[in-house]
Formats: structure tokens, sequence, C-alpha cells
């Protein structure tokens, strides 16, 4: 199979890097093109980019130069870090373009006709972009992934949703400074600290769900309809977002059931034929004191949601803690496996 | 008033050492007597104690000879922050003997003649100690503040509690490390990490609150009726614990009545006139990131209650943070503020 | 005594918020102005400050409407916490106006005629101003306090240069985060991290010390002679340089001389006098573990120095770590004790 | 070849699981023993070791039933994680047993007929176990490696003395947390805080490099011969020990002769071909602000030694900073590294 051209707008933040690093040798992408702002515009991604990943800027990446983010990039698929507020216009200008768009801003997600996309909760969501299509009239795609906090929540949400049907849901997040990009949070305010507060965050969290675990018609999304209440936290931890979750479920259900409804899960057989989906898409932690941000973000090369300390709730079903990679599952990791699903399924 | 002779259980370790620190000058106790393990009897505070506190040990401490924990003591009032094991069978014994035990140790607090005492919360339990004596036939006592992630909770829960009465508390913990005393946690558990367990924590996270916030008939605690469920975290962060909170009320009301209740809210008289008492009991927080531990946990001299992010709840009525000084409000001055409700009181 | 008007400029900042903190009821000066960058001008300090530091913007500062950082200030005496590229020329035009101004820019450090000032060092170099107003023809002053990594290094120098005399000095900062201003340092490169590197630091330290050691012959400084070489770094401490100093003395000395002559250092009469200096100049640490930043920063309200580990060196003559807050007695607290030195020498 | 079987001494601590962790799959080793204290004795891995490193205990391990530390284990070699005080003695008696011992403990390093071993720095010195053998009348073998700051130090050294020869040699360290095990220092004292002292450090640091930059004359190490002086400080960093080095050369060279000396450095051929080795052994960083613990200490799998900023002095001849990991290529990779070497050179 010939490999597909793809660029990566906003290379040299941190999600743009990440995107570099996982796009280093994979089997059905080949990097065509990095963008990056005014500043960056000509010079080499040697040269304008600070590093933050262990390791070193991969060779091929390095001595490329950097283009600006808009339209005339030679490349057919899109991987997009770019800050909201430009992401907002400008990827919907590259996919009339032509071009097909994998986001990772929040603008568009939560338009109806755009697929807001984790492949082992919705992968029938991607059939969207047809519609897409047909009623915006142009020959691009846009794709977005979800809020990072929200990957690991909805993914573990989602055998419990489709085995015993979900009536409310509590969510405190302790997430990570990667999360906020770089420089992103000072390290004055995150030293011995936690901030309380991340901008937009709660109210993402409280949607974002609603929309991905819900059912694709054939027309249109079909929003699940249960509560959400989250508490979002900003924590000392360099990378991985932890959420405590307490579920109120629509049928009853042991503790035991719902461990297995955990460790059994399994997505679409499609899911686990994509180059960058984990072996194992949940991982459940038996030991009483896992998952932990430290020891376990890395699972699965960053692909894996753990859960841990499932157990039976004091008031309503069951209780359980949630951790995801956020920089590469929960954004450039989720965005490329997004777009293997889409190329897998001949939707581009 | 001649000040009386306390004695401090336990002087070597972080909560004995805070005891130390806030008993400096105090103005109706003089400290008689520190006690320690067997490594440390017979030396002197300064020889046998490794000071974790900003400032020096004072002098009158240092040059005090620690003597083993045990009755004999030249003390009326006792405060101990002995370990649970210890503590369980020796405060008893203590307190048999005819010393006034203020005890920091979760072994005796659930006990139904045992006043668990936050003085803001419940005041009129200290009575309570008339039956203790009369039960256990001594002329001691013992009175035992909360679990250090209770107090904060359990106080910002009160005037809740009283204005609309309450059906369910949700709460999620991020702990600080001075929670676990020191040595306690490694720091390879603790730098860059988050830790989804803390021994025991939760059950007392929902069940010494319902004791607190209970009714003295006279002969006995009638505990609340409310449900409580936690998830306990161990974070980065050295001093403060914080908590997620929501909650749904039995009578309804606006965000705007709820932060009245919290600005509002004041104690019993008696309590304003203790000296370890802060001049404000709750402080209510506008601005929508604090409050913060770093920041904020100093206020009062560590004994303000911080509370903040009032707001409507997608879900149950109304959801906030709160942050408390774990080993002040939530041990050492806690204990000491006990104690000098006891004796304001006449009850030793 | 009726008190000086003093300006704060850059209020806003990180070392202006410890300026406004430090003013508080300050016995000889009232802050009449505060000012901020163009964003901040014309609101209340309330509205426009995030406050950084533990407690509350004091009620005065939180009122009072920032103004643009230029002339016409209705104060004697400015205080500049601005950046160095500002600095530069607008502290020269005040101070030509007929400002006093005490600066924490780099800029002008090094000139001949501008006292680089730390009391207990060279508080005889105060005299430059009269040379300086005749050399530049204004009525206004310009003095300037040290780089902040300077300040400890070179008031522990002070003893050991005058006692002993000095060959060479050897340094290795561990330097803490707060140096680099609020956001200065992303929390990404904090957390779990060293930065061996501070732009133009090491220069600063290897060349402002000799100034300060250098003797004003009524004309000019002659600057001290001898070596320094320094490696900066950046490590995760929130507050508090920690030099570690190796030393090759002119004239032999044993440590026990050395120690002394850290422990009864005494700076002129009149330093004593001035309110923000402390009680104790330098402490000496006899622990071998101490001191440490966490613990020790505070001393003396942050204006103490602190030396510890005071040992013979295997090669060199002694050997020790010094401790300073960079903020208080490396930024505002020693600024405003250079103008207090100037005050009471009636040179302002 | 057939594999040889090695016993990991002290399994179940922090270079203990590092040594599972690099045995996992070794071409030349399989591990049959694993050993512990009376309290892990006689029960799984798994149910005995709390797992500190990422990942999971590897199963052949985790299932292994844990030993006593002591003679009659089913092992040819043995690879000792034991604290120096259990080590001093056993070590020995298990040489005299006839097994071949690669220690971590400090106790025997500095006995003349002990290899004190860094392969890339002196691989000649192996040769002293028969020496050894003859001397103490065993067929075993008693093999250390050096403290895990001076690992780094002293691969970094090793070019210059070769090249230039070395008279004077300034370190100061900055050491992460796991270099003190688990749970080794306190999270207490390690947020937000530098510790200036570390038991015996700077005594192993001013010691050891002379023994292993020493010539072996075919009976005897003669020490080289030049001055050492070491600051030691703990700081908080999980892994990855970084020392500022400032170095007087005995033959005068340029900045770039010297960068040269570090990039070209190749060691003894024989060494290039152990398993355990790195690609690159000492990896150079021309960008100004590296190496970083957090971005390089896993540079070859943790067995590369980084040399950063390397400069002029104002002073003596050369400086630079040096970054090594210090659980792998400091004991556990080392070791393996040690044993590898031994083999290789049919020495065991």
């Amino acid at each position: 199979m010939k490999k597909r051209k793809v660029a990566i707008l906003g290379a040299t933040g941190l999600v743009g890097q990440r995107f570099v690093k996982l796009l280093e040798g994979h089997p059905w992408f080949e990097v065509s093109a990095l963008t990056g702002s005014a500043r960056s515009v000509g010079q080499s991604y040697y040269d304008c980019c600070k590093w933050h990943l262990p390791g070193r800027i991969p060779k091929w990446a390095g001595t490329m130069s950097v283009q600006p983010s808009q339209s005339s990039l030679d490349a057919e698929i899109i991987f997009s870090a770019l800050p909201s507020d430009i992401a907002s216009t400008l990827e919907l200008e590259l996919a009339a373009d032509g071009y097909h768009v994998f986001s990772n801003a929040s603008s568009n997600r939560m338009a109806p006709d755009v697929p807001l996309l984790i492949p082992e909760v919705n992968s029938d969501h991607a059939e969207l972009v047809r519609l897409q299509r047909n009623k915006r009239g142009w020959n691009g795609t846009i794709v977005t992934n979800c809020n990072c906090t929200a990957t690991g929540v909805t993914l573990s949400l989602k055998p419990l949703y489709d085995d015993y049907g979900l009536k409310r849901v509590f969510l405190t997040s302790m997430q990570a400074l990667s999360g906020a990009g770089h420089p992103g949070v000072s390290s004055l305010d995150a030293i011995d600290n936690i901030v309380p507060f991340i901008d937009g965050e709660e109210q993402k969290m409280q949607s974002e769900p609603l929309k991905m675990l819900g059912r694709f018609d054939g027309t249109q999304i079909v929003q699940a309809d249960f509560g959400i209440s989250a508490h979002c936290n900003r924590v000392p931890v360099s990378d991985g977002h932890m959420v405590c979750v307490t579920v109120e479920l629509d049928r009853s259900a042991s503790v035991e059931q719902i461990y297995t409804s955990f460790s059994s899960f399994c997505p679409d057989e499609i899911v686990s034929q994509l180059p960058s989906s984990p072996r194992e898409f949940i991982r459940v932690f038996a030991e009483e004191d896992r998952p932990q941000p430290k020891l376990d973000r890395q699972t699965g090369d960053g692909m894996t949601t753990m859960v841990g300390r499932v157990l039976a709730d004091s008031m309503l079903h069951v209780r359980y803690v949630v951790l995801s990679h956020n920089t590469i599952k929960g954004a450039a990791g989720g965005s490329l496996q997004n777009a293997e699903l889409l190329l897998k399924k001949g939707l581009i």
C-alpha cells in the first residue's frame, strides 16, 4: 500500500511534537508537511522547534522546512494541533478545499455533522462524514477527537453504558500539566499546589461524552440521555489525567459484573486492526492503589485506558478511577487512530 | 488565671511538633512534659527530635527531657499525637487515671460516649464527657478530633445542614503528604504522581461527619441521616487537604443563598472566645480559581476553613471545593481548640 | 517623621507584589502610586493584578488605580521591578527628573557611578550617588541591587573577604523558580527536572560580587581582585536560592575561625537600624543537613542569609552552602533596605 | 551458548527491581533465584514485592519463590543489591563459596584486590580478580560498581584524563531521589526543597574516581593522582544524577579539543560487544540548556552518559555538566555490564 501524505498543523507545539514522534515509521502515513506560526515559517523544524519530549527530534522532521498553516499543503490528510481560535475557521476551509482534517480543537466538536470520535467507543459515527460532505458540499472531511479528559472517561463508560445503561455520573478530574500545552501552567502555580479550575473544561466533560455515547441512526447522532457532573482540577503531574468516577446505572449490577464488563471490553473488530490501537484497550487493576500516573501512563505506549479501584459505592452502584495519557490517547495518538479508522473503512 | 499543665504525647512526630509550635506562648496552657518512643526517652527534645517545620525548635521545648508515654506525667491535660495502635488502649488508661486526653487517633472516635469534636460544628457534644465519666467511672476525659480530611468537609457542610438539610454528599479528596506524617509517603511515590488510595480514609470520610453533625439529645448522639460517598487521593502537595464536594440538599436553595450560608456562618458565641479560634471561620472565595493550597492554607494561621467555586451543579443542588490545613486545623490546632472549649465550658 | 511617598514600578509582577506586601505598614514609606503595563493602566490593582503570594492583596493597594510607568508620578522614591529592557532607559529618565530610583534591573548595575548595593556588604558605596548627581547633572538617584543569586553569595563572602582575603571562589547555584518571575518557567520544564542553564546568570555571578566587595576610594569603586567561577541551575523549588561555595582564601584559616567569622558577622551600625534589616544577618547552621529552602527561607522574614555545612575542603580552604530568599532579600526586600540606608544617611 | 544462571540478592528493593527488568530476555543470563529479607522468604515475588517501576512484574519473576540471601543458591553469578551493612560480610562469604558476585554495595569497593569497575573506564582492572582469587584462596569473585553519582562523573573524566591529564576537579551534584532507594527520602523533605547533605557521599565522590582512573600494573592499582572536591545535594528529581564539573587539566586544551575528546570517546573494543552497553557511550549536547534529567535520562535505555555545557571556565580549563541514570547505568545496568565484561574476557 502506498503511504498517504499527511501534514501536521501546529507542529512545534506539545501535541504537534507528539504527532511527529508517533508518525515516525508509521505504516500507512508519511509526513509531507509541518506547519507553524509566522515566527517559524521558513525555518527548519530543528531551528524553530523547542523539543519537549524525551529523545531527540527525528532527523526527517528536523530537516523539514516549516510552512504556514494554510491551504496548498502537499498532503491529503491533515492532523491539526492548532489552538481553537485559529482552528475554528481554518480547519473548515481546509476541509472545504478537500483535505481530510483530524482535529484536536474544541471548536467544531459539537457540530451535528462532525464526528466526535474515539474508535473504541463510536467507530460507527465515522460514517457521519458522508452526510457532512453532502450537506457542506465538499470532498474533504473534518473529524474531531474529544477533550483529553473526556477520552478516558468516555471509554470507561462505554462498557457500562452498553451493558447496564447509565443514569448519573459524578466525576472529579485531577489533570496533568501537559493538558495545558507548553509553556501552559506556570511552575509557580504547579509546584506544591492544586488549581481547582480549568477554563471551559467542566462544560466539555458534561457534554462531549453524551455525543460520543449517542446513537447514530443514519441521519444524525441522538445524544445519550444521562446526567454528568464534573469537577476539574489541575495537579502537579506532568502527563496522565486521572478521574474519580461514581456511577448510577440504569440496571443494577454487581461489582463483579462491572469488573468483568471492563476487563472483557472489546471494541468493533476493525478497531483492533488499526496500527495505533493498543493490544489491551482497557487494563483493569486489581491492586488497591493503582493505576498511578507515574507508573501506568505509558501502558500500551500511552494508548491503553486504565481502570482501577472498581468498588461498590456507598450510595450509587459503582465507583472507580480511570487514567488515560492525555497527549497520546487523549490527543495526537487518538487523532491518528481516528484517521486510521476512516482509512480502513474506506471513508478517506 | 493559672496556666494548666499539659503534656504532648508523641511529641517528636509531625503532629507532635505542631503541638509544640502552637503551644508556644499559649495563654491558658503550659507544656510540662513531652513524651516519645523508647528510642527518645531520656534524651533532650533537641537531641532526639528531627524538626520538620519552618523555624527552629523553641528553646523551652528543646531543653526538655523526653519521657515515656505512660501515666505519672506531671500534667492535667494531654494532647496525644500517638499512632492509633498505641493510642487505642493507652489513651483510655490515661483517662482512667484522671487525665483529660485530647486525641488525634482514630481508635476511639466512634465510641458512643466519646465526643468527636469540631468546636464550630458541635460544641454541645462536649457535654457528652459527663456521661462518659459516669459510665466509665473515671474522672478523666477522652475527647477526639476527626480525620484531618473530614474536618474541612464537615465544617463546610455545617451551615448547609443547618439551613437546608442534607440528602447526599459526593466527595473527592486531594490530600496533602503531611497527612501521612513523616517520613510517611516516599518521595518516589509522590513526585509527578497521584496515589488513588489511602488506607481506611474513605470509610472515615463516610462515617465521621454523620456523628459530628448528629444531635446530642442529652443521653446520646443521634447521628445525622444522609449519605456520603468519598474518593480519597494522595497528591504531591505538602500541606492542605482539598476536597471537591457535590451536594443534594433536603430543601432546595439558590447558589446565592448557599453562598450566604457559607459567608455568614458563625458558630456558638463561646467558640469565638477560644484563643485558637480564627477570626474568620469560613473564608469564601469569589475568584474562580481559589482556594489553592499553596496560596491559602495559612489563612487564619491554618485555622480557617476555605470554600470556593460555589456553583449550581448540573444534577444536584450545589458544588464547591473546600480546603483546610490538615496538620493545624485538622490535627494539632483542632485538638487545642477542643481543649480550650472544654476548659471554657468548665468541663475540665 | 513624615512618611516619604513611594511608587512601585511594575507592581503587578512577582517582585512588584513583594514590594506591595513589604510596604504594608512601613514606618518610613507610604505607597502613593502603582504602575503597570498598558494592559493594566486605568484599572484598579484588584482588577488587573493576578496575586501570586499567600494571603490577599492589601486593601489600600487593591483600590489604587494603576498608572503608566513614566514621569509625573506623585512620589519621591521609586521602587522599580521593571524588566531590564524597559528599565534600562526609563530608570535613567526618572532619575534625571529628580526621582530616587531603586532598581532591580540588571541594566545599570555595572555603571561606574551607580551603587550596586547590599547594605550589609558595602553601605559606604551609597556615597557614590553624590558623584553620580554631579557627573550626570541631575538631582535624582539611581541605586541598584544585585542579581538575586549574587545577594546571598556576596553577603556570605563579605566576612571571609574582610578577615582573610579571597583568591578563588567556585560556585554552583540551585535556583528557585520564582527567580524567573511569573509565569516564568513552564511547569513542564520544572517538575521532576533540572535546567542547567539560566541566560546571562553565570556572567552576573562572576562580576557583580567583585564590584560590591570593591573599595570606594571617594572617587570610584576599585573592584575586588579575585576569581569567580559559577555554574547556574534551575531546580524545582519555589523560593530560595541555594549555592554551593568552595573558597580559596588569601590567608589560610581554620574552619573554626571561618565559622566564627560567619557567626559573628556584624555590618556597619547604621545597617542594624534600618526597618527592613533582620535581627540576625547571617544564621550559621551547625546541623549537617541545613539550611534547606523549604524549612529556612523565611528566616528573618526572608531577610536573613543562611550558611551551613562549613567544612574544610579537600583542596581549597573552605566550603559551605548559602541560602537566601530570592524575591525578598534578593529583590524587593533588598531594594527597600537600600532606600532605607540612603534615607538614614541623608542621601535622599 | 548456554545461559548462565544468575541470582538477584535483595530483589524486592528498587535496584533489585531494576535487575529483574533488565534481565528480562537477557541473551547470556537467566535468573534462577531471587532473594529477600526474612519477611519475604517463601512468598512469591508477586506477593512480596511492591513494584515501583513503570509496567508490571514480568511473569517469570512474579511466580518465583523468594529465597533467603545466603549460600546454596542455584546460580553461578550473583547480582547483589543488598544494603552495605548486610553486604559487607555476606558478599565475601558467597565469593568464598565460589559464586561470582557483582555488588552495588560500598563496603568492599576500596579493597585493593577488588575491581571497582566501569567497563568504559577501566575494563583492564577486571584482571584483578585473578590476584583476588590467588590472594584470598577462593574460586569465586567479587566485583563492585561505584557510587551511582561517581559513575557519570568518572566516565566523563576518562577521556580528559587520557588526553590531557587531570590536576583538580570541582564537583557539585544534584542527585535524584531514587538514589536513596524506596521508601528512601520522605516526600515532605523532597517537595519544593533541596537537602544539601547525603551521608558519606562526598567522601565516595572524592576517592572512588581515583581508583577507577588508576593504572593496573599487573600486581596492583596505582591510584590516579589528582584532587577532587565534591558537594552533594538531594533535589526533587526522581531519576538521573546531574553533576556540575569544573576541571583543571594537566596539559592545557581548547574547548573544541575537549568537546572532541568527549564526542569521539570510544572504550575498548570488547566493551562495545557487551549486550548491556549502549550504542552511544557519551552523548554530547551542543544545546545550551541540555542535558536535563526529565528529557535525557533514558538515552541509550539509561546506559548512555550525557555531557553538556562544555565551556571554557573563567579560572580553570573547562567546565561542563554530566547526567547519568543512577539506578540503571549507576547501579543495576552497570553491574550487568560488569558481569558481561568478565564473561566475555573469560574471567568467570
